[in-house]
């Protein structure tokens, strides 16, 4: 992968800092413990007449994270800091914002470190995942069910501590895959490593519920879901069995960077491609 | 809990450098995606006169853990990096040192980022949990086996992917017990969220297997297993039901830091606990 040519970082509290600067101390235990939350969105273009796409949604998603963990969270703040960042970020194609909250340093406790972060996107890489991706299924070790009244494993938390998460897409390359969709220790497709799945089936959406399943809320699933809808689609929040992947109509990994990628191959096999439904979808994802 | 006190920080290839002063860049992926290992141990004294304990033992699992994420490790920087920092460290009578290990900056790819901290510990909360601690029982949604030809869920790696650990010891301290002790979603009791299990039945010591069940390889529990093995004890690492630790004569949770702790209550039930034995079990350990 080619390093990501231009970045910009901003410290809440504090506003813009030169880029490459450490901001983390070694008792973080963001840095230590994985332990905060984070999200990400596109931005399109920048300065004056830059679109941070979905703000509200990602903004509203990210305290939900902040407030499971317990840190607080200033609504305003944050926005005022996005607003600064992104009037001084260049006019560029496409870029991600994330936001980044942790716990903050064991030696200050109560003191939570938040920070922002616009970089780059390559596009070429952006377009090819667009135009198709091969996926390769890995259980994640979890049952469907696995995170019912269990709230210290954080379902539904846009965690840092994403090791998992990194590890399987890693895997999925090293078998010449694009991405991995994970799948439950009772064989339903869950989500992606950075994605939700979709599923095509006639004119009917399905995607995997959030909850006891402990996936995340898809922003991206949402708007497509809530578009789809209001073209008269039949859409629905379902366990979806393994095997009703491969003999679906589509099947989709949508996200709010990389937008909704058509699942071409799947563990190997091919998967049936509609071009037309392909740019339905990306245009209700936004994309 | 009050603030520690003292700490020193040190860099891989930089040396000692102030405390307090940030280390890790935003787009480090061990910040943003706990993608990373660490380990941890404890320095008794300082100066010339520091023994750091078990520390050939704790490198190699750490190298381990760095091995199984892919990242490339330098045991003989370590070594030097942590004999200069104990040497500057002062002589008190027990400190944490702690090593890190991050994949490194994202528009970096391919220089992991390398620190060590050494933190004063507060002796008298150490003191207390040696004495006893109460323990809650959490689900830790994996079933046993869940690791079994898995890589990508990274068992046995200690990961700095650690929020849910640091949620359950929340979650554990909320219900006014001390620690959380995981147990399988089939019933089996794996291990704390910082320390491994041991269990005692008449004249035999019991722990969770590593491997498929994912737990940590204990540095302390393997030292007490070798010594009570060498001392004529029955030693086993098995499947242990939950049922079996109430109807135990004794049950500690054991770790490099904290030392051996005697659980005193376990989800509320008193256990049964034999002054003789954790005395053994914690010169065993080392404490």
């Amino acid at each position: 992968m080619r390093a990501l040519s231009r970045q910009l970082v901003a410290l809440l509290g504090r506003g813009v800092v030169p880029t490459g600067q450490p901001i983390a101390t070694a008792d973080d235990v963001g840095l230590v413990r994985g332990d905060g939350c984070f999200d990400a969105m596109r931005v399109l273009g920048g300065g004056a007449h830059a679109v941070v796409e979905n703000l509200d949604d990602h903004l509203q998603r990210f305290e939900q994270s902040a407030r499971t963990l317990g840190l607080a969270f200033d609504s305003g703040a944050w926005r005022s800091l996005i607003a600064e960042a992104v009037a001084a970020w260049p006019d560029l194609p496409e870029a991600v914002l994330k936001l980044v909250l942790t716990r903050g340093p064991e030696l200050n406790p109560g003191v939570p470190t938040g920070f922002l972060t616009i970089t780059e996107l390559n596009l070429d890489a952006m377009r090819r995942a667009r135009a198709g991706i091969t996926v390769r299924l890995l259980n994640r070790g979890y049952a469907s069910d696995a995170f019912a009244d269990a709230p210290w494993l954080l379902g539904g938390v846009k965690l840092l501590s994403y090791a998992v998460n990194a590890a399987a897409k890693r895997v999925a390359e090293a078998h010449g895959d694009t991405d991995a969709l994970f799948v439950s220790s009772d064989g339903y497709a869950l989500e992606g490593p950075t994605s939700a799945v979709i599923v095509r089936q006639g004119d009917r959406l399905l995607t995997t519920p959030t909850g006891d399943t402990g996936i995340l809320d898809s922003v991206t699933g949402r708007q497509i879901f809530a578009r789809a809808a209001g073209e008269g689609l039949d859409t629905a929040h379902e366990l979806i069995p393994v095997s009703t992947l491969f003999e679906s109509d589509g099947v989709w990994l949508a996200s709010s960077i990389r937008g909704v990628c058509p699942v071409t191959r799947l563990d190997g096999q091919q998967l049936r491609v509609d071009h037309d439904w392909n740019a339905r979808l990306a245009a209700w994802g936004g994309f």
